[in-house]
């Protein structure tokens, strides 16, 4: 099944700047033909004229040199070399055309979501995105929730198919892709990789149980470059596959490929960056210094915990709004369908509304004493029930909340500043693309800032991606990003534990953090200062 | 069946001055133990440890990224790490132990020739050969001479079947050498490999075809390295494995093996160096400039082509003495075995004490019109037949022999020097080892020069590959006299045939050029000036 991809950050932000340096080069060269006075061998040939289009060292791996000889004579000694950049000063060679083919050049910047993957197929002369393809993680079968892979994983056989599984969603959308824009797969030579520190392992087939215990140490966090081939991936075998590198088990690529996408390391600006998605990550700073964590969110906004919850999918209740005077509820569905369930976004719409409407208190609880809220009857429903929001779903919700709010309370408090000093918002992944603003800032998920500094930075792990692709720069911003972070384990955290146990109100248990909430709720009588 | 291996050139050179930096070092880490407050992935613990010890940047294949952990933990954080070479600047990891296995570091150096392979164990520590093995290159069955082979090779099952041939050969001596010295395969961690172009293209599994055809174009001269596992050799599937860099075609990394064992490309006197065996390989210069030639040399010296000629095997006529006056013949077999037939050196001395007793002439022709001469009697011989050299065998001698003395006043010509301008001669090869230097220069095989100038490398190839195994120095250095060399190609040179027309004679047409010769040959009445 296909699902929708999401924008990318580039259509928010541009490209302004950045200099185009990608994974892969190909260069057209025209040789001298071999003859009694010139008998260099063939793939001495092709390096002695690569060399001075480059600077550094061009290494030919055997398996190009078994071809190469026909390749030269059929391009009669004009082809085109594509090669990869392994090391700074290193290149190795990817592929040989006969002709010049330089005008055909592409690369894939991939995000790999425990949930969703999402390929987009650039073209590395200019970066732009030509097609976008979308499914879910094949992986999604052996267990919806990262533990359930990481204990799956525990077997060479498990973990064999974990890596298959992703990489066969993968190749279903390269093929897509590819055929949709008149390309070879073969003809994609670079592939760049945003994902959390466990699909990395899983995507390269290592083994990820250290993960999850104690002291949460990963296989790797900076991969480097492996070539294509080694993982199954249907491009050039020689593509050199980047993967964005991590912090630590629990602030992956996506992460750091969303930073980077964010720009928030290259401004003097303090500026906040939060994903919220299975897990909820936040990132702090500006350009001179960045602190981060990370911490289980994810379930109370997902379908599975929330008693009607399903995935963001059609028919899933997407936005909800109540007229505080009658109680009618207002609601959209995604695709227009049936509503069948309710969504991320609809349920923090919903708890938003329902607070506003004087329906549950600050705490979150029912006013008129009932167990649940009808958004849908059921008779205007797809499965013949009411599609309601339960007490326990509230309560799952302002966990969740309450852990955002404490990690991102100890950031602040840990670098000696304020929540009132951040001066740009970046909200990442799909989630924080279909969330809306007002409706998080209500309930406390966002913070309360000037609306024109919040910004959505739609799929930022794939903005990221494309970003490395075709840029070194980019790759060395995104690896000082991963090792100038100051990564804070939360789990260990007792000042952690503490702020969550005070994170007990919506949208806070101090309401001076979230004015213009306090000023909405005091306006409808709901609050007195 | 085993052959015997030769001698390596350093047991007449020694090794003074050698600076050992081998293609793979070994280095102890200590690494800290990770805890909430380090939790870098293991790889990236091992490489941030390494870089320090490193001029250059560290790379992790993802094959070693699999059981890292285990072993990091095995070895409770104090491991061995093995790293090689892989362009300037650049260190790949090759494999990693628990503890401190420093002390164990090995490598392999490899001569491949097209009748015979020889491995040496080296240990990497101080150079030294612990054990050497020799067998006959698994090829040989295919086809004894090197065109039959590159015919072979023209179908993909054929290379297959080459390669793997040379493979099975040199694994079976890889296994026998590491049982003997008490390793296991996979402690090699590197492969150093002299071997003229085809028999390296064959070993590679790259197609030798065009090695054959004008304008005579390699698939490769210079390979750089390749990892063993690519290759099928039971080494470390990592470690890397070198191939001396060839000129030409014809002119291959065993010769640039041999001259870099030989030191010529370092001296300021003008040195010659000779290789005689399947072809001829002729190498002149001083540390300013080299020049070289190769030709078809062997068949005439080999088994095969002479009537009852063979092998260097037990049982071959290897020395062969005649009294003048009684014209009684003395000869020695090769491990005192009744005699079966007559190998190179034999046959080279017989030719040499045919012409000092007057038997032939200095033209090669029977003075008494015989039209074979009896080196062993039927009754005498292991075959129940004469073992003995034919007029025919003189001849095919000839014009081996007329070949070389081309060859070589081409290359002097083409310096504008003369042979008596040659201060050293250095002679390699397992032929050039056994052979009979007075006879050689009696027939006009090697030049009349003092003979403690005259030096014999024995296996100058496999002393290469020593060399190159244990110092980037000596990398660079054959890399810089395979740049070097003037090759030039004999078979299109109107001025070789000339001169290979005007070498009709024993030791040369103009016997100014062989004194010592001359003056045994005018002491003995058999030549007045």
């Amino acid at each position: 099944m296909a699902v929708k991809g999401i924008i990318l950050a580039d259509r928010v932000r541009g490209d302004k700047g950045l200099v185009l340096d990608p994974l892969t080069r190909k260069i057209y060269l025209e040789l001298t033909v071999p003859g009694p006075e010139d008998n260099r061998g063939d793939v001495d040939r092709l390096v002695d004229a690569l060399q001075p289009e480059l600077e550094g060292t061009v290494t030919v791996p055997l398996e190009l040199m078994f071809g190469l000889s026909a390749v030269l004579r059929e391009g009669d000694w004009r082809v085109t070399a594509t090669v990869g950049g392994m090391v700074p000063g290193v290149w190795n060679l990817v592929t040989v055309e006969p002709g010049d083919t330089t005008s055909r050049h592409f690369g894939l910047a991939v995000d790999i979501g425990t949930t969703t993957v999402v390929v987009y197929l650039v073209d590395m002369h200019d970066g732009r995105v030509l097609g976008t393809a979308a499914d879910y993680n094949g992986q999604v079968v052996f267990g919806e929730d990262v533990l359930t892979r990481i204990y799956l994983s525990a077997t060479p056989e498990g973990l064999r198919q974990l890596q298959e599984a992703v990489v066969q969603t993968l190749n279903g959308l390269i093929e897509r892709l590819a055929a949709e824009h008149n390309i070879l797969p073969a003809e994609i030579s670079a592939v760049a990789v945003g994902a959390n520190s466990t699909m990395v392992h899983l995507f390269l087939g290592l083994d990820p149980s250290r993960i999850c215990m104690a002291p949460y140490i990963p296989v790797v966090n900076n991969p480097g470059l492996v070539p294509a081939g080694k993982l199954g991936l249907a491009v050039n075998p020689l593509a050199p596959v980047y993967c964005l590198p991590s912090v630590g088990s629990y602030l992956g690529g996506d992460i750091i490929g969303g930073v980077l996408a964010s720009g928030m390391h290259r401004s003097p600006e303090l500026s906040l960056f939060v994903d919220i998605g299975t897990n909820g990550e936040i990132v702090m700073g500006n350009r001179d210094w960045l602190v981060g964590c990370a911490g289980a969110a994810g379930p109370a906004l997902e379908g599975g915990v929330v008693a009607n919850g399903m995935r963001a999918e059609p028919g899933a209740v997407d936005s909800v709004s109540i007229d505080a005077r009658t109680g009618q509820v207002h609601y959209t569905t995604i695709g227009g369908a049936p509503p069948a369930g309710i969504c991320g976004s609809g349920l923090v719409d919903c708890l938003a509304e329902m607070l506003l409407a004087g329906i549950i208190d600050r705490a979150g609880r029912f006013k008129n004493g009932q167990r649940e809220f009808v958004v849908v009857p059921a008779r205007d429903s797809a499965t013949g029930k009411d599609i309601v929001v339960t007490q326990v779903d509230i309560h799952n919700f302002m966990r969740t909340k309450g852990a955002v709010n404490a990690a991102l309370e100890l950031l602040v408090e840990s670098v000696g500043c304020q929540l009132g000093d951040i001066r740009r918002f970046y909200a990442a992944g799909a989630f924080g693309h279909y969330l809306h603003l007002e409706s998080a800032i209500t309930i406390g998920l966002y913070p309360d800032l000037p609306r024109e500094k919040m910004i959505r930075l739609g799929n930022a792990s794939g903005e990221g991606a494309r970003l490395v692709l075709l840029s070194g720069q980019k790759r060395r911003e995104a690896e000082s990003i991963a090792r100038n972070i100051t990564y804070f384990e939360l789990n260990a955290s007792q000042v952690f534990m503490n702020k969550f146990v005070g994170s007990k109100f919506l949208p806070h248990t101090n309401l001076d953090y979230f004015p213009t909430v306090k000023e909405k709720l005091m306006k409808r009588g709901l609050f007195a200062s």
